[in-house]
């Protein structure tokens, strides 16, 4: 059987490279995405996910994140959790529950809590001067104060025929107290069926819940499109619709897995993402939209990954 | 044009009878629909809803509640909020936002406190005194804790041809602190487009959030489908889908309407609505699923409808 990985945004290239092994060696999809998203969780550098995640408005670290299983429909979800470290992993304890399988705000602390999760502060030294940098920023009117929402989102297919769907988030830059995008909420920021297919979002949050666009482009993987037509008639098809009721479209990109290890990906801006397969060893792509509105992937040169892998250690992501 | 309102549960009956005047004279699709939940949210007696609604397992009060706008795709959504009595109309303020438009827990209620709502107890002597003879039940096996979760969900088409819906509700009985269900989830508890229509869920959260439903049933009315058969092929196909892969399926009845005031309900469920269109007076309306898994909807005996209206003042419901 085939087997895959597809993750979003460069930031995931390590944890997928550390993971495809034992995917390799059915291990089973859960495991392998709960593996790549805490890896990133955890890793401080990366502002937008996890440890060392953004804080919001308030200075507080709030954070999303879901995880569903495309074989038994099970999904877990919590959503403005403080001081527990990885939301991929409570989110996976969740979805074991028949009932209260998403949690938000102190509900979701007190869940992880009682189930051994760490209570910990995870506002790092880094993270709050970066803060207070694009606070700096925003003043100066280099950024505007919603700029920045890297979610990490993974879809997994294992040798098994197993798929999983999974994200994690620190949301929104400057975000309110309490606020959700889309990263928690089924349909939007994930979907997956072992029968067909996976996907899952990031980009602006309050437009991607307009258009319940990860569970579009499962549906329509299941009729028969191929992941990279899915993906991209899912983006035009909305983009064109929300252009036309609300006159705007925020940031969207969107990447999928069908049940054979086939990807796919469409985005309406400059956006990286990882693929690894039993055909394809990991690899970071380049996505951009073209002046027709369609998806161009670009896989980048050697040096540019030589460059990233050099300096994220020493780098805020 | 035509014009009409569709929403969950007989508790609906009085609201809609109270507004469906006023929508037949050019009043907006979002203020019919904001006025004829938070009447349902307001009305003591109703321990599912707003104001009176039954505490968590913590004795707290916590509601959700979602509004969408179909013609702009705004979205506006709380969920864990306390201390606010209409959930409804926070929904459709926070519709108006561009970011931080879906608010959870003590972030939702500083919103509504900001937004010149009322800060005030949501728990009656009523629902108290029902929520302890709840815990008796489940103490004496006559219910199991997480039996009850009647969520007021409504779809409003204006003679402008404007769409729009909307949900409100305290969620699952006995729910852990934090739960969220699928009324205030996009595609879930409720989705509505005015070039094509709206639709909106109620039942076990956890199981409908899997499904999305109520996007799918829009995606079916603007693919062609009558709303009666959007809602039970929806219903029928996921039912099979669901029960294959997680061997069990939890209560789900979905109502809906189209951009021409034609309207649909599928149910596995014993369920109670309520119509009102330019052509029909306001009815409610029994649904139940035959065995062969189909829906029959039945007009109740007059003699029904004058105990229910009857008994409503001093019954909880």
């Amino acid at each position: 059987m085939s087997y895959g990985v597809i993750a979003t945004w460069r930031m995931a290239y390590q944890a997928v490279l550390n993971n495809i092994g034992t995917l390799a060696n059915e291990s089973d999809a859960g495991q392998t995405l709960e593996a790549v998203i805490s890896e990133v969780e955890n890793f401080p550098n990366y502002i937008s996910v996890g440890y060392g995640g953004l804080p919001n408005q308030d200075g507080k670290v709030q954070l999303d994140g879901a995880f569903m299983d495309g074989s038994t429909f099970e999904i877990g979800a919590v959503a403005g959790m403080e001081n527990v470290k990885n939301p991929i992993s409570v989110a996976k304890k969740l979805s074991s529950e028949r009932f209260n399988s998403f949690l938000v705000g102190k509900g979701a602390q007190s869940y992880a809590s009682l189930n051994g999760f760490k209570i910990e502060t995870l506002l790092t030294e880094g993270s709050n001067a970066r803060y207070q940098e694009r606070i700096n920023h925003v003043k100066t009117g280099e950024i505007t104060p919603y700029d920045g929402h890297d979610t990490i989102g993974v879809v997994v297919l294992d040798p098994k025929g197993h798929m999983v769907a999974g994200t994690s988030s620190s949301g929104l830059f400057m975000k309110k107290d309490g606020r959700i995008g889309d990263s928690a909420l089924p349909g939007s920021g994930f979907y997956v069926d072992s029968d067909s297919g996976g996907a899952t979002a990031t980009g602006l949050g309050e437009d991607l819940m307009k258009g319940i666009l990860s569970y579009e482009i499962v549906r329509k993987m299941e009729a028969g499109l191929l992941p990279m037509e899915a993906a991209q008639q899912t983006l035009t098809d909305f983009e064109r619709k929300l252009l036309k009721k609300a006159g705007k479209v925020g940031a969207m990109s969107l990447i999928c897995m069908n049940k054979n290890g086939e990807w796919g990906v469409a985005t309406n801006v400059d956006f990286t993402f990882v693929v690894a397969t039993e055909k394809q060893k990991p690899t970071i792509y380049i996505a951009k939209q073209n002046d027709a509105g369609q998806t161009k992937v670009i896989e980048p040169s050697q040096q540019w990954v030589d460059d990233f892998l050099l300096h994220q250690k020493n780098r805020l992501e």
